[in-house]
């Protein structure tokens, strides 16, 4: 594969920047990849682990002569990364991020983009419940989707490219419909399976002991949701404020009609609606977004 | 390893049910097995299967002679099934359930239960969103835990040893102690994932096609709880009605206050929420109950 970038730069090298460096590196499509994180054990972790070819102390070194800078930090600290970076971005770099959220990204970006520089909003839906330099592998995007929010066409289809030798499907979608159906498909859900967690470890006349033994038995997926990076969700239910919010004003409208179904004993009520969600699951598939294979949780 | 019992009785063939059958087979730990299922489709499917030694066409057929029957149908058709066999027990036997639910299975069961058989009620907390003959498999059950709530310790050794040889770790509790710890840890899962999965549906501003495509990102998991057998998950709900509307109760509340957090901009409220929610995550991969690798939906 031709190289699309002479230099990339990572600002922020937790899980996804150091799973799209692997991806990179394994796609040819980047010429030299720099590094940095604010915390200096994050950047030696970085070196020692070598997936960027430099990793720097700070920002502004780090993406000194870049043709694209990617920000893979939380969504509440792009703006000030921006301001501290601006003087030395290169005239004619990319700009891109990989936030969770794309208007208060865009808001709190933009106003520090100097002339030049393309900022292109973006955001792979890949991820794990693991977080840190070392949890990043080269297969994250394989097959995921990445979505793009560009002001303008102007070095989109570069983009769209170096994200399809990463394995990932793109497309380009409105900033504010992003955040509504990010609220649906991950904001509501991390925040309910979060809430769900923490009941569990409240309820003193339950004992860790049982809730961890029987976890098996659904309760274990909430956990995995739950067990992801807290600075990240805090940034990201702070910044999509309202949709998170409007979803989950349904959520427990509608939750509120099946505790009266339970209450009352309407079983038909209950059969019926169970029936529906399974259909999407159904749909889940199909798309290739999961299989079909029980997941057991152990390796199986 | 030695027979334990030379005829056992499935009643219901569905994934539970054919994964006790391929397990038993695979440790040699029953005579003959006897199989039974309500519907003439699930049993010419499981006579195709073959993990049965025999397929009857009425559940007394398939008691006769048996030393150990699994109740293994939803539980609102626990009571009545026992009453239509209890006739045929034979004197000496063991009758056991699987049912999600304990205190409602033994209220509907026990005036049944004909003097000289021995009912120990049981939960194998295993399962995946697959359901029927098909899905079943004989490793189901290793290293999940089995609980059991006997009214009498006639019978259990061998009961316990039973579900041992399938690979599981046998536990004795409570059965109204059973039920709000499974409110908790499967129950209220469930259900709030049924709930936000119908929400997604109901959102006509998402197209289905964006909820699917772009469900890698948390909603994923949840489609796979809330695709859980519909009529099985009915009755668990009617059935363990106090306890799960208590801990929904408590689920609503914690949800307000983090809903509350992120109106007002609380963000160490939210952080702090998050990093003890990840800790007992770590506590289950302790307990060997899911592994610290990724979930990546996809066979990777």
């Amino acid at each position: 594969m031709p190289v699309m970038y002479d230099r990339i730069a990572l600002i922020g090298l937790g899980l996804i920047a150091s799973s799209i460096a692997l991806a990179t590196r394994k796609a040819g499509s980047a010429g030299q990849i720099m590094g940095y994180d604010l915390a200096p054990e994050v950047r030696s972790e970085a070196r020692a682990l070598g997936f960027c070819d430099r990793v720097e102390d700070t920002a502004a070194d780090a993406v000194k002569g870049a043709d694209l800078v990617i920000l893979a930090v939380p969504v509440g600290a792009m703006g000030p990364v921006v301001e501290e970076i601006a003087p030395t971005l290169r005239p004619g770099a990319v700009l891109t991020d990989v936030g969770s959220v794309k208007r208060a990204v865009i808001t709190a970006v933009t106003p520090h983009v100097p002339p030049g520089v393309q900022f292109i909003p973006g955001h792979p839906l890949a991820g794990t419940e693991n977080s840190g330099p070392g949890a990043g592998f080269a297969e994250l995007f394989q097959n995921r989707w990445c979505l793009l929010t560009p002001m303008s066409p102007d070095g989109v289809d570069q983009l769209r490219a170096f994200w399809q030798a990463m394995g990932a499907n793109v497309a380009e979608i409105n900033p504010d419909h992003h955040d509504l159906v990010l609220a649906v498909t991950s904001h509501a859900p991390h925040l309910i399976a979060y809430t769900m967690v923490g009941v569990a470890d409240d309820l003193t006349r339950v004992t860790d002991g049982e809730v961890i033994n029987y976890s098996a038995a659904g309760f274990r997926d909430f956990t995995r949701i739950a067990a992801s990076e807290p600075a990240m969700w805090r940034d990201v239910f702070l910044n999509n404020k309202d949709a998170t919010l409007e979803i989950l004003g349904r959520f427990t409208e509608e939750l509120f009609s099946l505790q009266r179904a339970i209450r009352t004993g309407d079983g038909a009520y209950l059969h019926a609606y169970f029936t529906r969600t399974r259909e999407i699951r159904r749909g889940i598939i199909e798309a290739g977004q999961d299989t079909g294979k029980a997941d057991l949780g152990r390796g199986l």
